[in-house]
């Protein structure tokens, strides 16, 4: 296919009024303000179109879309053990294959096109993954809270073992697989150095939370006299390619620690406030040199998967609390939810409207309301219109959502099975 | 028009599973678990859908949606006099018609039915409001910086009483006429008083901006040894009926103060992060007794006119920023979005699906992805889908908007007539 005439936005905000966008297969081969020579099939017009990249969503726990409002307005400790736990509990394979479905429809309509995620249950989620068409790194998240078992003993460690073995690498590479402890204060010293050891063998990337809490930061200073970043350092994890999520907590030796390694920070602003963990700094530590992506977290914190509402977060936080209007501005925020987003996850190739990457892209509607007048086109997506002018979305060359209708999953049935999973759960 | 076995949530969060809501003219006429006697005309079946009650949006300056985008990143001063000021300076009568018809279009496919506006050129606002079914109070911003004129001697004072006597009540009361200061650093002692009088003499109610930035907020200190809050007490305005706008920077001695009037405050998050002036703890106002309503600001500091996304960062921004994730629950939230906002407008029959209350009514789609599944209505609705959701907005009795379609206005006409102006305007 190829965009003709149509006005575009790089990964670093970059406004393209007007050029030609030949995408065959998989890839972008076309980007030039002259017509290209070669034939892309079919074309489409560019008026009223504006031309992103795909957003990648850099932390999220797709399948928890189906606890979106199953925990509202309650404290860290409460929603934990008197909701989340609880119904993971009763969890079973189909709805987590049904639940990452409706997560991952959510995200093609507000122009993701990848996500980086943490749970159980992966290989239903690497199902749900391979036929919407979306990208995923998909990580098994890995707790232990028994002092007798090793990672090589841990239910999570078989199945890790098992997603690198059958699924890293596959449908095209769309489908990478990270090793993914879940936390510090949720694992151990020797779990956490036995997860990187396995990650280096495999060469696969890392992802964990940290400091996401004060009190989850505090607590592993009073037990282990480190921060958890320090302590990520001294069981070896920082050696891997890593994504840290939330740091909302993180100190100053903290980042320039982080800064020194291959790490992203996955800022989760929504998911921090709406749990009452607080605001992470980002401009700060962007500053100091950490690489910041965004990420939503799941819907069952945020409660929504729309990475336009929370870039725009992002921006709108790190100007209110620093009291500086022209903190962390449209261009940057727009590099953080793409380009960012796809180096955290180990795809150089993507994220970016240039010749040679992936074709994940996102189409606006500049009819939309929200986008009129046109006075600043990416201002007016973050902060006017948001996801809601989402015309198409493409993944990998394949038109994955357009004008309401999803091309590669049956909504209707999502939905339905969805509630009929959440029914069962819930004993309703 | 009869909702039948409709869901709806109440403006306090209530929500009623099934019910019958049957609108006669502009008012509720019915609202019960069963079918009522009377025929109310059309049928609208409830499945699939969850009404609500129309949006109100406490502090807005409409015409500003025409500045969308304009001034992105600046910090006040600069936002103010490199870009907003030279801009309207070159504003005029038509341009302000079409771009109070752009941000009500906006307001209308957002859900919100009813707004507080301050700006000039009003009655090219109130055509637009009349013409489009929304309603509104609309204040003539008062500003003097000529030691030598009084309130009476001003421009915004002979338009204002034009205001009053002309449009006040109009629209079967759709248009009232507020006495609208712009705030104490724009004016003076007299100025405030002189207004406070005008609307004593016409029981109108007032709206002003008050302590919206820091620096405004101690210098009032330092010229006249009061607080904005204290001065306008002292000048009499706490005496009238009144809303203030932003209130980030009010001391507990403000707060107290207010509490003792009937005084509401405009929460507008959004554009109180956008401009860096920070983050007012709406939480603890409520706690010690001053209602607070909610307010988009303008979009030239917002972008966007959309109340859910404004309920939800103002829940969102309370819960992060105190650290508990019980703070502002959803229907806290649901009711400073509709209710509070109506009596802030002193129209007591708005903002509730209640019998006898006017019909200001908005239907949420709840297909949307986002309100699946049906976990928490009123917590899909304002974290999950969002405005996206909204079906069908109805002021007044009479539909506005409905699946895509504005029916009492030409959208595209709106979109092409405020490109020109701001073309013309900005000299391209």
């Amino acid at each position: 296919m190829i965009f003709e005439k149509i006005a575009a936005l790089k990964a670093d905000g970059t406004y393209l009024p007007s050029c030609y966008v030949g995408v065959k297969g998989a890839h972008i081969r076309y980007v030039g303000v002259t017509p290209p020579d070669e034939d892309y099939g079919e074309r489409i017009n560019g008026e009223n179109r504006l031309l992103m990249p795909g957003f990648v969503n850099a932390h999220t726990h797709v399948a928890m879309t189906l606890m979106r409002g199953y925990g509202e307005d309650l404290r860290l400790q409460s929603w934990l053990f008197d909701r989340i736990f609880p119904f993971e509990d009763k969890l079973f394979s189909e709805a987590v294959y049904w639940g990452s479905l409706l997560g991952i429809a959510e995200m093609l309509m507000t122009g993701t096109t990848s996500f980086t995620d943490m749970y159980y249950f992966c290989e239903d989620t690497v199902r749900a993954v391979a036929e919407s068409g979306i990208k995923a790194n998909i990580g098994r998240g890995v707790s232990c809270f028994d002092a007798t078992k090793r990672f090589a003993d841990l239910p999570a460690y078989r199945d890790t073992k098992v997603l690198i073995e059958q699924y890293h690498g596959t449908e095209d590479g769309r489908i990478l697989v990270d090793v993914a402890p879940h936390a510090e204060y949720t694992t151990r010293f020797d779990i956490l150095h036995d997860a990187a050891e396995l990650a280096a063998g495999h060469n696969l990337r890392m992802h964990i939370h940290l400091s996401e809490t004060a009190s989850e930061h505090k607590e592993c200073v009073g037990r282990h006299g480190k921060t958890p970043t320090r302590l990520l350092e001294a069981v070896g994890m920082l050696g891997r390619p890593l994504t840290v999520a939330h740091g909302v907590w993180l100190t100053d030796d903290d980042v320039r620690c982080l800064s020194q390694y291959d790490v992203t920070l996955a800022h989760c602003a929504k998911s921090n406030l709406k749990l009452g963990s607080g605001v992470a700094p980002v401009e700060k530590y962007r500053r100091m040199g950490l690489p910041v992506a965004i990420g939503t977290d799941s819907a069952a914190s945020n409660n929504a998967l729309d990475m336009v509402d929370e870039m725009r977060m992002a921006a709108l936080l790190a100007k209110g609390i620093s009291r500086n209007a022209g903190a962390l501005p449209a261009g940057d925020v727009l590099y953080m939810g793409t380009r960012a987003g796809a180096l955290s996850q180990g795809r150089a190739d993507c994220g970016d409207i240039v010749e040679g990457y992936r074709a994940d892209l996102v189409v606006m509607d500049t009819t939309d309301v929200g986008l009129s007048p046109a006075n600043a086109p990416l201002s007016n997506v973050l902060y006017g219109a948001g996801s809601r002018a989402v015309h198409m979305t493409i993944a990998d060359g394949r038109v994955a959502y357009r004008a309401g209708e999803f091309l590669t999953l049956d909504i209707e049935r999502v939905r339905f099975e969805v509630q009929r999973a959440v029914d069962k759960i819930t004993g309703q």
